[in-house]
């Protein structure tokens, strides 16, 4: 039995919590996963974390690294075979220093990225990392998973929004990486390393993360399209036309559309006629530096060229931010359109953009000649190659029945992401869902390197074992 | 005495090179080092490249890689102490596929960086590296040092222009992570490890980098400025104002273009009466997606607003190629005027943005309380915090003796860097020449770390050793 003694005095008493009252720290957000720990502990500070470690070393316990637990794989969730606690960093919510002039914001890793946006904006800049989960999830979780979000075409994923790292590593040491430098050739990149890690080498404390100006003008646009292949063209000719302005870029399959309209009667459909009718509808958005009017004036432009080569059939431009929000919100609401497709087997690949067309009419047959009936509910990042390529009972099954067949369907999409040089998950990470998955999937020699990575900088596997390799 | 049959038979008696024909290869390109290489080996594929790496294990000969050998650290000259051989990768120099929908061109590491621009702009797209070496120095160089250049402002280093790399490992496996994807969040990220490791952890031989858009137009500006803060509160107000349409933002201290004007009768300083004798000037360059009109607009309105805030004295926007061409030609000919500094000390450092006013006053002031009459001559890029900070004889020394300063000139400006949290090597990487100081400011946690990686890679030290760590 292990004395919990020299944790309390490290973080205090209230800190240190057991039995019931870690519940929700060793249950995972979807509730997939529900593991155990000796206790759950809430440093609030470096040193604290530090100290931390020491103790889990010398009482041979591991350590789960946790941060809002919105992770989507099991990430952050303790494994109920071993002696482990959770390390829960939400105290250490502390921005240290912003500065303006650098464009940058030193922030502790248990800040909620919502905090940071606001934040920035306070400062008259943008801090453009953006999910759903923003409200709850922390900008340590974010970077230990590389989140995505919705803006990853202009700005690029969490590790492209951080300058450097504060780090605890596994034999108890800080790195303080903290320098905020555009330029820094003096070494291994071991920022890189330690985001998207899961915290299986590292415990990311604190980051120097990137800011930007804001925007003076956002505007959206949705086209309707007849296949794919034109969304792909599009995307060429959007890129083209608008540059680095174009900070969105969302495909929607029709279906998703009328599930959400089924569900949600207030909302509607933005095309009347031939336009209703298309399989396909893309989402952009423009952030523009000068005005509203050039923005629209920019959509128009380009649009009107979109229309004119037939690339699209149909285009509306937002003319006020209310009609924006209702373009955007029609996206947004796919995912909660369950009451018309029920629960679906969800997958979060990537494939190079030229091969999404080819990939989702194949992925699709070779479904529907295994499990003729099931819908598919397709949508996504297209200007980032990242598709959320869901798979719904449609009217031939029942939930359960689908269910029953969700391992066969994982292989299936799987098997074909691999076939398209794709990736099994583009935002979401490894965590415990996916870990068995990359032994199938990740190059072998790759593999091997990041055991012998893993060897190198935790030897012990105290950090977060289980996660992201099977060790 | 060591066979090298073996590696004739891999690549052919005529890329087998020994004796004098070595010479250019083992001299760096600045001659600041000679080295000695049993042979130079030029294979023609990655399988060649395997073949040898397996040799070298078997011999315990250590392995230089070299690309345009452009490098200004030392980083790719073999050392004379040790028996090595130099693997020259320019024969692999293929363009194996460009993907126009996929915004990607995957590359061998020995194509020459001009070529890939070529072939970019052929294709309708933009590969945006771009450095003075660029007609001679390779991709695979670029990435194993992390390149930086003139466009870093808007694109970001090599390693942000690279969505994947081919690399041989020390053991003689080679890793294929060559997929064009821009999320893929499964597992460590090597492709970022590799980058910037100089060739100490593995051989990169190909690799998937980044297209953008063509810029429909581009337009330069040069502003006059009272001081170096004028020039950091016009950075601020020109990110705000052009957004992600900035490509470029450099600072030039006047005496640099007094140096110019001198060496080159030629070109002249595009101001007249106050406007040219500001101490600070900034070059400002737009790229845009509309039209050279927009573009000129553009800098008139935010400019203006410069000139409105007494940000700036006086500033000129190009009028046409020409004009912008003869801005970027001064700035360009600051390190040809010799014939007035002499060879100056040449310092590759960036500093966060904010503090780079402080860090050239006071940096300034510390080399004159030890060198009375030592000449400064400073530019760079401002928008990266990356300053080349010169140090001249002035009137005060001969050349000879202040090159006998170097080493304490070194440690003063390096001192102070380190003070102001900056970095001793922006984008040149460490190579030969700066190993030595690194020891001395690097943090000693991220150095151990850096030991553990470069073990667990490369155990044997096959792979350019004493470049980066002294091992």
């Amino acid at each position: 039995m292990v004395q919990l003694t020299e944790l309390v005095e490290i973080v205090g008493a209230e800190h240190v919590l057991t039995g019931a009252a870690t519940e929700s720290y060793v249950t995972d957000w979807r509730e997939r996963f529900v593991g155990e720990a000796l206790a759950v502990v809430r440093p609030a500070s470096t040193q604290d974390v530090v100290r931390i470690v020491h103790w889990c070393r010398n009482h041979g316990v591991a350590l789960v690294p946790q941060g809002g637990n919105t992770g989507l794989c099991g990430g952050a969730t303790p494994d109920p075979n071993r002696r482990s606690i959770v390390l829960s960093l939400v105290r250490m919510n502390v921005i240290r220093s912003i500065d303006t002039d650098n464009d940058t914001m030193v922030v502790e890793a248990g800040c909620i990225l919502q905090n940071l946006q606001d934040a920035a904006r306070e400062a008259g800049r943008l801090f453009p990392l953006s999910m759903g989960a923003e409200g709850s999830c922390t900008i340590g979780g974010n970077l230990a998973t590389n989140a995505g979000g919705t803006q990853v075409l202009r700005y690029g994923n969490a590790r492209e929004l951080c300058l450097g790292l504060e780090v605890v590593c596994a034999d108890g040491q800080v790195w303080n990486g903290l320098r905020g430098l555009r330029k820094d050739n003096t070494g291994y990149d071991l920022r890189n390393l330690f985001i998207g890690s899961e915290g299986t080498l590292g415990i990311i404390t604190a980051a120097t993360i990137k800011l930007y100006p804001q925007p003076v003008a956002q505007c959206t646009a949705m086209l309707a399209l007849p296949s794919l292949q034109h969304a792909v063209t599009l995307l060429s000719l959007a890129r083209q036309g608008f540059g680095a302005s174009l900070t969105g870029f969302e495909v929607i399959a029709r279906n998703c559309l009328e599930g959400v309209v089924q569900c949600f009667p207030e909302q509607r459909l933005p095309f009347m006629g031939e336009g209703a009718e298309q399989p396909w509808y893309a989402l952009l958005e423009l952030s523009d530096s000068e005005s509203e009017t050039h923005a629209r004036e920019r959509f128009e432009a380009v649009l009107g060229e979109a229309l004119e080569q037939e690339l699209a059939i149909d285009a509306v431009i937002a003319e006020s931010g209310t009609q924006s929000y209702a373009l955007w919100h029609l996206r947004e609401s796919i995912p909660l359109a369950e009451k018309k497709f029920g629960k679906s087997i969800k997958h979060d690949i990537s494939i190079p953009v030229s091969l999404i067309p080819d990939f989702v009419s194949n992925t699709n047959k070779l479904l529907q000649d295994k499990f003729p009936g099931v819908e598919h509910v397709t949508f996504g990042h297209l200007g980032d190659g990242n598709l959320h390529y869901n798979v719904a009972k449609g009217t031939a099954f029942t939930e359960d029945e689908l269910l029953a067949q969700q391992n066969e369907i994982y292989r299936v999409v799987h098997d074909s992401v691999h076939h398209y040089h794709g990736s099994i998950s583009a935002e979401h990470g490894i965590g415990q869902l996916k870990r068995d998955w990359l032994v199938d999937y990740k190059d072998p020699v790759e593999l091997a390197l990041m055991h012998r990575i893993k060897q190198a900088l935790d030897p012990e596997h105290l950090l977060n074992p289980g996660k992201v390799l099977n060790i």
